[in-house]
């Protein structure tokens, strides 16, 4: 890889918006940009200072492209830790492609995937695990996902690992010293204390690799299975939620949704709702298999709402015991919500009658999703069933897979110099041990790399950033 | 209206990307940007400099919401002539909305559409035409229709108005000051001067109204019909010509399209294609409402192309100059371009013949949307059916529906003024007719405004600018 060439890039999202960001980063940034763009005060904006703005227009030649507003960022004081400078132009795709294109004949070269972040890392501006949190954060969707990319980006968590990998490098340091001074035998190590480290070292390797499973549910949101037939309305409810909790910039981004099949925030945590067919019983071959792929998707769900018309149910009230105990039969574990929709149509004794008819071990909820009756309720019960403790408490969570199977990695490695120490091992069967588990640390923050890994790391990212 | 409030608005486009920008614009903006935002180096951006930025945390309370950049602008040197803040932020969906709420829960509320160009116009950082070149250029998709845009932006239009009005207005003092020594009867204003300054008023009008026709097919494209059946090959010659003016920065864009409706820019000019079901002769009757329809597409278009398939046309010949006969006889001012497509698959004898079956009248090209053979020729033809003279030389081109109606206006009461000289009118008659020329000349500018005409305006501005 070449970093003394410049790079651009459109920086804001594809399509038409008031205005467009192009990011240009390298040494040759801000003459590149001397170049194209002319000050209306007539200054030069290469002898400006950095981090200030400058209003002027873009020229190819002697046609005008655009009146811009250009930021100057100079080496190392960028997002990059090179001279950068955004051009925020008005933003028609026409003048986004022109102004790029311009940046082009004039020396630039189009970014690749995360290159800016790329070299931000290779710059020291910031570690592996923190910029891999700068794509967790632009794909954050709820305040849960936000919250864990924040608090990666700021280093909790390499700042965590950095100092057990600095602790553990002391002690291989001293054990690998005492290699060289082999035949006089002294141990400059103290043994006690080692034990004491690697005893934390598991410790804390545990808990991370723990909230694995709670970080990756909050990253990617909670899969929950909704099992109803298609008239149950299934939609509105979900529509119901989703406006529930949306507040008044709503009109941005639009309140209905037609799909069942998407991802709703709900107290902060994304929950990804999967539509089924529903396990009705019926001699069609073709819906039969559509029964079986219910019960893969409850399989792959964490949470199963099953769902029922009030008013179907006043004619035959059979269905719901039957499907609630196929559910229960099938995955006696799996959260089941039994959700009876459309109440607002049932008097009160109705309703009542309903309830009693539902086994003890089943949640049974009654919701109107038209008027909101029980929605809240149902929110709630859905909130029960996820572990928050530890992001309230605002500890560490590893939510990174690639992090997960390094530290899994470096757990194996430790319990061997556990075992190592158990048996009375030598120092220097200990110490390749040790390396070993330093490497998989390393591996997380990026102080060990290699093309392969930033390269499928960074090519994850969008372009431009 | 109310302008003492603070506006906030996404200024990018919705949906993620690497980094979106919020902008807050009004008396309070620095006060509650400030609020919300804590500077990574401690200062307070309160009392930073305009067109600075600065590195830093948007908190609400403790809680980090992201790491961002503020950029300060200063009233009155800003977009809108009031106090700007934009923070740039990692562009997720949910990080946009919490900033946005945040600003709103300080004290902002949100902007509407076009406001913070409403408020440039209102504190006379723009008058109205440049204002709404603002949209047009946003909204700019080719060449033409973008230097129009700038071009009136950079007010080439407004000045030769204003001129223009001023020259008038002074007329018209002078008139209306003999009207105050009516019974001297003195005659401050030259009647020789007078009748020259009304004839090169009205040549520049007759000129602005003639421009409009050039250039409302050039900001909006030249509509063109495709008329042919379905496997003549009209998509992939759309793709063809789009391919060939797409540069290194196609793939932002993507470069393969799927409709055959879309505009497609050639040479710098857009033109509109629109899709038609063909004229071929058949007894269905919902296939003959087909044809009535592709008339009524080819009669709303500038230009007709009427595409054929070699291969087919081996089998039978007749079809070609049937159809062109009915195109011709129906309209025969129309601009009609026979496209022979697939001539790859002819030998070189077959073509000629095919050649010599077309009449003298139209214009015949055979291609190969597939090869390109041919693609380059059929862009050459359409553009010599564009008057780009008036581009090509700077001239001032009216583009907007708006500015055409009040010169419209205009023009009949300079030639109603006309009229009056003719009949040696009385200056107290003749000062009335300026005084309406003079409205509508304002009215283009903007010095006289109503709420309705800037409602009308900026409703059609995207939120955010």
């Amino acid at each position: 890889m070449q970093y003394n060439d410049t790079i651009v890039a459109l920086a804001t999202p594809a399509g038409a918006g008031a205005i467009a960001v192009i990011r240009l980063s390298g040494e040759g940034a801000i003459s590149i940009a001397s170049a194209i763009f002319v000050s209306i005060s007539g200054k030069n904006i290469a002898s400006q200072k950095t981090h200030t703005v400058h209003l002027g227009h873009i020229k190819d030649g002697t046609r005008v492209v655009d009146e811009v507003l250009a930021t100057i960022f100079k080496n190392p004081n960028s997002y990059t830790g090179e001279n950068v400078v955004e051009f925020s132009c008005h933003g028609s795709n026409y003048i986004q492609q022109e102004i790029i294109q311009l940046c082009l004949r004039k020396g630039c070269r189009m970014a690749t995937a995360g290159e800016f972040t790329l070299r931000a890392f290779l710059n020291g501006k910031m570690d592996l695990s923190q910029a891999e949190a700068v794509a967790d954060l632009i794909a954050s969707e709820s305040e849960a996902s936000h919250q864990l990319a924040i608090q990666q980006m700021r280093g909790g968590f390499s700042n965590e690992i950095k100092v057990l990998r600095e602790e553990l490098l002391n002690f291989a340091s001293l054990i690998e010293l005492e290699l060289d001074f082999s035949e006089e035998d002294v141990e400059f190590a103290n043994r006690e204390e080692f034990q004491k480290l690697i005893t934390r070292i598991t410790n804390v390797l545990k808990r991370l690799i723990d909230s694995f499973a709670t970080g990756n549910v909050l990253k990617n949101g909670i899969p929950v299975a909704i099992v109803g037939e298609p008239n149950v309305g299934k939609s509105t409810l979900l529509n119901s939620l989703l406006n529930e909790e949306r507040a008044i910039v709503s009109d941005i981004a639009g309140t209905t949704r037609d799909t069942i099949e998407d991802e709703i925030s709900i107290g902060g945590i994304g929950f990804r709702f999967i539509d089924t067919a529903g396990i009705r019983e019926t001699s069609d071959t073709i819906e039969g298999l559509g029964i079986k792929k219910t019960f893969e998707k409850i399989k792959d769900s964490q949470v199963v709402i099953l769902m029922f018309s009030a008013i179907e149910l006043k004619g035959s009230k059979s269905n719901l015991q039957v499907e609630i105990e196929k559910i229960k039969n099938k995955y006696p574990q799996k959260p089941l919500i039994v959700v009876v929709n459309k109440v607002d149509q049932l008097s009160e004794k109705e309703t009542s009658n309903l309830l009693s008819l539902i086994p003890n071990t089943s949640s049974l909820i009654p919701v109107s999703a038209k008027t909101g009756k029980g929605v809240e309720e149902l929110k709630n019960t859905l909130l029960e069933f996820v572990n928050t403790g530890a992001l309230r408490n605002n500890e560490t969570i590893v939510t990174n897979t690639r992090h997960y199977d390094s530290l899994l990695k470096a757990l194996e490695e430790i319990q061997k110099v556990q075992v190592g120490i158990d048996a009375n091992l030598s120092g220097d069967l200990l110490a390749i041990d040790i390396r070993q588990a330093l490497y998989y640390f390393g591996e997380i923050t990026g102080e060990i790399t290699n093309d392969d890994l930033l390269g499928n790391i960074f090519a994850n990212f969008c372009i431009g950033k």
